[in-house]
């Protein structure tokens, strides 16, 4: 593809479930959308030489590096995207940054509190420097979601009074589900907490516009033992036969406050049997409501409060239309978009931040404050279920 | 209607909401369903002359009183249904049991702990001279909520693992909404926590045969000024000009745990724009999980993760099967139900009860122990949400 | 109860399914609705004198009579409630409005053009005379249905371009479901065409206001055979061993026309498996559309389209606010309402109609329409689906 | 993106929604499928050189012709790609079939059943000198259609016994909408019928393994002139001032039969207002039943008969599974596909087929049976809706 434009060159690092739909991502955005930098897919980086050139092949990258540490030395890589376990972040996003590469990281943002504030500062650094950061909340930019923030936006729902957000998924409700590194706490940082929860703090905060100020959390691991399963990629420490411990949390719930008073309650949980990646939103106003569920991703509900009662109803909006967030780029009305769209979305807005010399949202800062409600979680679930200020 | 069966003289405090839903219940069970006793709407009792000979008259009882101890001392009342506000409960109804008469009783079964546990000694004192007591967590009967239970007892979900719940209303959402007796503390005994987070409590401990053991609460007035509303009926004291306080809450929202081990989120709130009187309970197990809404009253959803992957997904059962709780008296399959159903088949089950001798169910201890959760939520939301065990 | 009322004294003919849902609606509809007259339930019909004594006194009807000619010659019977199969309706309709008394005639109005004919033209004569009749079409009770209807009514819907409507039911899906009278052409006339799409035939002229002008039709008979049941009341002639000779359609799809120019699909059908009770319609004008399924009977589905692009959808509105048709008689809110309602929403129209001197509607003219549509649909299956105009 | 396979190299013949969605399919496809052959975005074929220069840029071909015959003529291209008007169909895949390319054709197959028929005779020509065609049924390759065909195949629905599928969109409701050739018959051939019943037609059959035998039909065109809008592309001829003339329907309605008995209703139309691209499909059957809307379209709803009748109920199965059709290759559980999905399905299905030497599905025959029942659904509507034998 000759497009004239200046490139952006890419370097991914990671290449399983995040690193395929990054790559998907970054492969289609110029297609649908005019940006103002053509991402080149540069760099794919692997521990395993054989693994890391198969999916380089398989997912579109022209190179491939076996160290990460190698890529911030690349004269011709622009942007590094991050899609490693969570314990790794805070080491490469810092480094990326510090090499003055234009960094997107994965979510959550750390897994630490400590380890998040480190990344910001290099991040408020590096931006002085022009170098821009973005985490990684991608259902931000599913359509619905967007429509969502901008009612709010508008005052049509007004003050809000409620909040409430489940993520619910079931894929380990079997306790012979094998281990992961996603249900080990030095990899993973944290359980459903931490993977899930994270994105419906993040997404209850930028639809409201709000921050949570404070929190009462329970957490629970259901299931303390599993089957180590044979190794399942560079990056899995937890082969082998036996079984491996669970150091996670399979669930969480805490209620909230919202800075404008709302009560929130949430919930993160792996154990939701038939729910399979079901993210689901309800927000009252004291002027409408939305209501949001992953399951029919194209659809808003909106109550509008100022209709008549003979004919008010929660609105089903099949969010496909041109005057909704990205659809316009995409096809006719009622032609709805999948789950990867979010992150051809998320390439969009940074690439045209990093163009424009804007800092793109959600930033670092952004990510260190989701971090700052899921650690408030884990003190409060650890004391009692005790009110802590965020 | 001359039935050969003995009577259940009925006598019936109160003729607002609750006494004409129990009115119709009382009239109509006896033509759907073989009773063992015929019911006699004998004795209506307010406390304006005329008002409650005008409600006689509408409902269908064939006299009235305007003082409630006048009904206990009358030997042509078997039964007492008291329909009054919480504050009047205890004393009417260990009064009633005292006199021999049978007592249903509407929820919450008191507006405090300590009377809901006189009462509860009462009835256990009148139980053993064969006088029966209940009170109406009417929502028990709709046929969908009997029939998660029965698959809970049946073991088709397995462990359960998550409990969420909701009880949704609106109808003060609007800051000038009047005053009711529902709003004051000495009146209500608390808002929305106990008038409808009652029932959300009362239904999972029931669908699950488990009891809440400890809570984490947030309770919340968003409206703490509103109007005083001209004198709507005798037991109203908030009727005039200018504004009221309102003294109880307007949502609470509170974590809790099972006996079993299941983590559970409850909300109830009378501010969620929109939803009208939408209780939603979704019960996730090791093996299965149900879900319900009562703004669908005769469907009940129903993932069975017994099945295969290929077919497995939430089963929409419209819940009017005759072999479904209740159902064969009423009307061919897909021929739905209403809300006043709840009430007829309360009224089937405790005249069973009462005349086969047995302790109908739900008992004044059931109750009680409903109020001693609502009582710790309480008591959490005023100690920083500390974990509070029941 | 004792009201000061004038008495309107009832006697009904038949006492199965129809009877049983017709004696609650005599009974319920002065307890909930200020009515102009008092129904008495006078007189129970039924040929087997201890059967018809069982219902009159599970039914609460105070007295009976085996011969439906005596009911016609009693001073104390004011209306005739006819509950019979169709192939009688002709007989006693025509007879008791002779007789003066008020008729109510369940649907369809009868099994031919030529009964409803008959039977329409001797409700002119008693109409001349005061005496009145109307069809029982009761899903037009409905209150979602009679939402529809009030926005059609006040062009919120524009110009109605199409119509669709299904009537879905299983119960004979099973080859060996028994033979019963609603399979034999003499006794219903026809099957799932009479039967069912009888109904949404009338619903859809009904809310549209306008009439079906030309249909193209298709019938069949799946199961031509099925096995005898045991005699399962008076009316039924299909008793006995062996196998039974189905002589009604199975199923019946048309296309139609409306007066305004709309396109129509119908489907009537006993063989939609796994879809209960489920009347389905749809309706699209130039400026708006409703949805309408009778599984969840207490919602309509409607789409203003002038409302932006960005927040349009069809907005599920629970119709149970007190604006809404019949509603604000019953519960607060959210409290929804079921099947057997709409038999007492009949009555109050009846009874209103009657009191004031007013002819009622639907009138017997409305169901000899319906009749006419019926005829054409057979007569164009008939004929290779020809255009068949009414 | 070097695969070390053997290329396809595809020339595509235009760009507007077809040609986009085409392109992101051919660019997709290697990366989420392991494809026997590389598909290479060869060349793009429009009669405008500076258009279609570029979109050859914007969706990624090497190359660009502005003479299709060019095409034909070219060694580097293996199969030819048709996205044009239906008009043009039939000469340039004749030419293109003679010319020893694979052709794979947008549907329509052709304007009329003459064209189809010289189609799908070329086409056999072309197999046996192993050149492969298909026509473009994408909906086939929804993951929920395909589990809905794998249902029907294994014998969970019985014997088929009722068929009702609508296409329902609403783009035209306003009479203001300017002309476009998809409202020239001699562009397009026919309107909603061709353009939209053609895929409820093909999906129908696929999903039951059966052909449609006869219908009776019924077209309109509610609005019959129409502004002409500013010319919108090198294919519209209907640009300039004043108003053009409606040459097709704008919707029609039809009732069919299947070979296996079925009773069909079908509807395609442009004014259903606020339905975007809702096709919805269900099929009963003597065993089971399933239920689809693209509204929703990564669900199927599946009845089982042989469930007992008390937990007996539509199954909402999210169709995201690695067991099903397609699925494996995208994300995990809970994570929905999109509309281009389709397209990108059948991509993989055409290389397969052409890689292994087999004839791919749908064929031109397939394409030329739909025509024909199209055909049979207009000769009906001009005859009084009569019986029409396909």
């Amino acid at each position: 593809m000759t497009t004239g434009k200046p490139s952006l060159r890419v370097g991914l690092i990671g290449y399983a479930f995040m690193g395929a739909a990054h790559s998907q991502a970054w492969r289609t955005a110029p297609h649908f959308f005019d940006l103002p930098l053509h991402p080149e897919l540069a760099v794919l980086v692997g521990r395993t030489p054989d693994r890391v050139a198969e999916a380089a092949g398989r997912l579109g990258w022209a190179q491939t590096e076996t160290d990460w540490h190698r890529l911030l030395e690349r004269d011709d890589v622009d942007l590094v995207d991050v899609c490693t376990p969570g314990d790794t972040h805070a080491e490469i996003a810092i480094a990326a940054l510090e090499a003055g590469k234009h960094v997107l990281c994965e979510k959550p943002l750390a897994n630490t509190v400590a380890q998040a504030q480190a990344m910001t500062e290099a991040a408020t650094r590096a931006a002085a420097n022009g170098v821009r950061s973005m985490v990684g909340f991608t259902y931000r930019r599913v359509p619905a979601i967007g429509l969502a923030r901008r009612l709010v936006a508008e005052g049509r729902l007004g003050d809000i009074r409620h909040v409430r957000a489940q993520y619910l998924q079931d894929w380990i409700t079997d306790p012979q589900a094998p281990m992961s590194w996603r249900l080990e706490k030095d990899k993973a940082g944290s359980g459903a907490l931490g993977d899930i929860g994270a994105h419906i703090v993040d997404l209850t905060q930028y639809i409201t516009g709000q921050r949570i100020t404070g929190v009462s959390g329970l957490l629970e691991t259901f299931v303390e033992q599993r089957p180590l399963a044979a190794s399942t990629g560079s990056l899995s420490g937890a082969a082998g036969e036996g079984v491996g411990q669970v150091t996670v949390d399979d669930a969480a719930v805490f209620l909230g406050r919202f800075t404008g008073g709302a009560l929130a309650v949430f919930e993160a949980t792996r154990f939701a049997l038939g729910r399979k990646n079901a993210i689901r939103i309800e927000i009252n106003g004291s002027a409408g409501s939305v209501a949001f569920d992953f399951e029919d991703m194209n659809v808003l509900h909106f109550f509008d409060g100022t209709e008549p009662a003979e004919t008010a109803g929660f609105r089903r909006i099949v969010v496909t239309e041109p005057e909704h967030p990205y659809v316009a780029a995409w096809w006719p009305a009622g032609h709805g978009l999948g789950y990867e769209h979010g992150f051809t979305h998320q390439v969009v807005d940074l690439v045209t931040a990093i163009a424009k010399g804007d800092d793109p949202s959600p930033s670092f800062a952004d990510g260190l404050q989701v971090q700052r409600v899921l650690d408030a979680v884990e003190r409060s679930a650890a004391d009692h279920s005790t009110w802590t200020e965020i």
